[in-house]
């Protein structure tokens, strides 16, 4: 779940699209990947949205937000509309990232395979422990935060993931705007106060197991 | 963001509660709290909405899935709408949780404010390397897996968060349900296949990547 101000329109302020759209096209995204992998080549709105559990009218109207996909008496095409939804998520693109902070979360970060499986790539870490500067981890090197600059221009780096303490948060956030980040997805407890033209997207754990707790204590009205 | 069985309706097929509302119910309970150590005691659904980027109507419309909360010309009571929000999210309920797996995620995990400032209280971790049994990481305990079935019945643990491997998060998960648990935060790259009864909350950190990733490309069109 996020917290972000991230959610802004792509068709303008009168034609918003909403923050829960944009997270549904990363699901429809790894599922027509694996609808792939079985071997299809299409599938019907019904079809996909079943397999998440959404209806078929909530896929069309998703979709619809970004333009015309499917096909009368055909559905979609699966690698053509893997290819639009990547394309509006921007996962078309080259995204180096770096992870800010190599404590238990930073180090669970760099071994994620999630990551690079959407087309992420981790290139760098960076710690101010000193002890740490050099050190590999799953084969990406920790640099100390000094070098944040010098390294950012030197890989491209555009995103920056923070995983330090929420103490430390704000300020390593104004750091990586000035080393030339246009990203920043913040694990730190904190909301981070950053200019206008950087993206921001909070990821708060807690709310995860609130939407656990909720889906456990209402469980019985669908008995 | 959030794949999962668990967006079941409260209130009957007839009438579901989306499950962007629930999480967006978890932020009014935050920024409510936020506003009442600020000493406010009352707030429209406008100042609200405005506070976390949504339009008043939005609020309205998201809380009246669950009741009647405002009054004419005061607007909400923060402590009696964080207290409602809190029952309906079940967070006033007592939920003594597991963590499973104690590399470097489960250890991040065990170390996250996050989690007890919403009273969700960790009270042991799980793990099949022998080495680890009996260690205690930020005052827990860490347990072998063999002991899941005693620990979970002793501790009265409802809900377990699985941070082992996707090779092993099913028969992890298995294990979990097999000990009495009824509700399931996965982080392991994998779908589950777990009874009805039990709830399923997916945690896939590339997709907050992506919200990232579409927020930076599509930032032009707010110029």
């Amino acid at each position: 779940m996020t917290q972000s101000n991230s959610n802004e329109p792509r068709g303008g302020p009168e034609n918003p699209v909403p923050q829960a759209v944009v997270s549904r096209l990363s699901l429809y995204s790894r599922e027509l990947q694996q609808i792939q992998q079985e071997g299809k080549e299409t599938i019907s709105s019904t079809q996909l949205g079943s397999l998440l559990g959404f209806t078929d009218a909530q896929v069309r109207k998703d979709l619809a937000y970004f333009g015309q996909f499917g096909y009368p008496g055909i559905g979609y095409r699966c690698a053509e509309l893997i290819e639009a939804i990547q394309q509006i998520l921007g996962t078309d693109q080259d995204w180096p990232i770096a992870i800010i902070g190599v404590g238990n979360l930073g180090r669970a970060l760099l071994g994620y395979r999630g990551f690079s499986r959407q087309g992420f790539r981790v290139v760098a870490a960076f710690d101010a422990d000193k002890s740490q500067t050099g050190v590999q981890i799953d084969g990406i090197t920790v640099y100390h935060i000094d070098d944040l600059t010098d390294v950012t221009r030197r890989e491209g780096i555009r995103l920056g993931v923070i995983a330090v303490p929420g103490s430390a948060a704000q300020e390593v956030a104004v750091r990586l705007v000035e080393a030339g980040m246009v990203g920043v997805l913040n694990f730190a407890p904190v909301t981070l106060n950053l200019p206008d033209g950087v993206r921001i997207v909070g990821v708060d754990l807690a709310i995860e197991l609130e939407q656990l707790s909720f889906a456990v204590v209402n469980r019985a009205s669908n008995a």
